[in-house]
């Protein structure tokens, strides 16, 4: 089979890999539907993180079952699947308290890379969730966006702790942050404040649900923050960026008993105690746990009531998995849909 | 009148000073029924945080209101009134979020000092309550732990999100991270883990509510309450010191998905980010918004349902408040009480 492999920073090749099999028992071989290109890809494309070895690549995928191993038997071969970027057996403590993401036994899915044409599972029964039939081509792409950019935008509104009728300000306007926005909706959010400079990401907020766009950013949008909310601030701000300036974004616009939930990856990130204790700003963030969310994002996607999938500006072969890469690197797309 | 001043550290004297007098309209001078050193005043008696110049001490007080001024309301001469340390005028956005130690208009209550024998109070009306009655002598110094440490040691638990069931680990032993116990067992964890190496406070923390000791500190005390959670950690850890080492014991002390109040002031804490997002653990901290709590917990010390008034193991006249602050200093005391 073919697959994309990271060879340097800037260097995306598509070729030829070898056939994943079933190693474990628990694992399931799916045959790739579609996958994409992620926003945290781009760290290591960027070359911010070191790329040491030639590396497969990609971490989202939606697939048909393939195979299955012998102890699996939450899934079967045909099926249409979606997991999270982390196996997980969703049966030990952390699992069952809803953190999937740090499963006492989790896999990261990435590590053989999901932009290719099939994909070893592990932990399939705790990972995988199958539709009930077949999706119809059109959810395709809102189906693939909650196995990572719905599911962690979701998980940014859930640990900000977001209710019904708050005022919700997003930092970032990627794929996460426009999903952020969906999720904030969902979940009752009566003002979506999106921090956005981009016309076109601004108006794919706006169609998520957005009330609000501030186009402002460091001390001149968290003043604007405030001057919307009656000087104090939001009540919970959805980091979804990862970046120092961000964070210094999201906390001062957050108000006194308000909540920050931080779901891009943390690069240089240092937060002072003092600080944080003065603010009364609560925090919570990680990799999200979208395992937990699977089974109701799904239902959301396959009753019409969300469509994550309109973050996917770009649908591109996967064989041009390296034009993917570079279009999201000079922010030509919002984010790369690859089908095989 | 007489009152405490701190001229340098080490060096508390008490002295004559002016008398307090009603300065705004929304003042109430009280005389001082009963008033205590707290262990933050040691940041400054220890040369911890500077002392410039001769500063009047302490914040923690109860006592019987003397005169109003022309606006206040709300309480009257001859009540017996408890009081958080930050005065709040219990109206604005930030004191309707229960958080009035970020009122927009508070004022730090200490600042003239509560180490004596008179006390103005500012914006009474939103900061003092007022017992029902003139309370019994033995109520007295569970009434004054409401004005601080029982009120801290309560939002420790509230900011940790502790619910019934939970398995809550303390971190810290002197008066606040006791009360944090009382707090715990109130809102009705199931399992709660004192960590203390003295023999007296652990006593105590026993007799508040603690199910379990935990003398170790560092990486065995972290290993120690994982062994005790089966391996992932507490629900809710209540860091009651504010030290990095205390921090660094709190937040690996905690199991994924769960969450650390943190009431003690921080003193040179950095917090990693990446570390805080892959631990998936959630963080609240800050000065205790006690005003909140205080109505509640005097009810609660009232009807003898606590009795945090325990945590003092030392009486002296207020005249001896240089006794006091050594007795701390050199932890022959958890808590001095000051009688005027």
């Amino acid at each position: 089979m073919r697959g994309a492999v990271l060879y340097a920073p800037g260097d995306v090749r598509f070729e030829e890999r070898a056939d994943p099999k079933i190693i474990n028992a628990t694992d399931a071989l799916i045959r790739t539907a579609a996958t994409c290109v992620c926003g945290s890809d781009l760290w290591d494309y960027r070359g911010i993180n070191p790329v040491e070895q030639p590396t497969p690549f990609g971490h989202e995928y939606v697939g048909i079952v393939e195979e299955v191993g012998s102890e699996v038997t939450a899934v079967k071969p045909g099926q249409f699947v979606i997991g999270s970027f982390f196996a997980s057996d969703n049966t030990c403590a952390n699992c069952r308290n809803g953190y999937q993401t740090n499963c006492l036994h989790r896999e990261f899915v990435g590590a053989e890379g999901c932009q290719a044409e099939k994909i070893r599972i592990p932990l399939a029964d705790g990972t995988l969730v199958a539709t009930p039939e077949q999706p119809a081509e059109e959810h395709i792409p809102s189906l693939l966006a909650c196995s990572d950019v719905m599911g962690t935008g979701w998980y940014a509104a859930v640990a900000a702790e977001v209710r019904p009728g708050d005022t919700v300000a997003v930092v970032g306007d990627g794929a996460v942050g426009l999903c952020a926005v969906i999720a904030a909706r969902e979940l009752g959010a009566e003002r979506i404040i999106a921090m956005s400079r981009h016309e076109p990401r601004q108006k794919l907020a706006r169609e998520f649900g957005a009330t609000d766009i501030v186009a402002e950013r460091g001390e001149e949008g968290i003043a604007r923050i405030k001057e919307m909310t009656g000087g104090i601030g939001a009540d919970r701000v959805l980091e979804c960026v990862g970046t120092q300036e961000s964070m210094r974004q999201a906390l001062p616009s957050t108000r006194p008993g308000g909540h920050v939930g931080f779901v891009g990856v943390p690069h240089g990130v240092a937060l002072d105690g003092q600080e944080l204790f003065y603010s009364h700003v609560g925090l919570r963030g990680g990799p999200a746990p979208v395992r937990a969310f699977l089974p109701d994002l799904i239902d959301r996607v396959l009753s019409g009531r969300i469509n994550p999938g309109k973050v996917f500006d770009l649908t591109l072969p996967l064989e041009q998995v390296a034009d993917a890469y570079q279009a999201m690197d000079e922010r030509r797309a919002i984010k790369a849909l690859l089908m095989p």
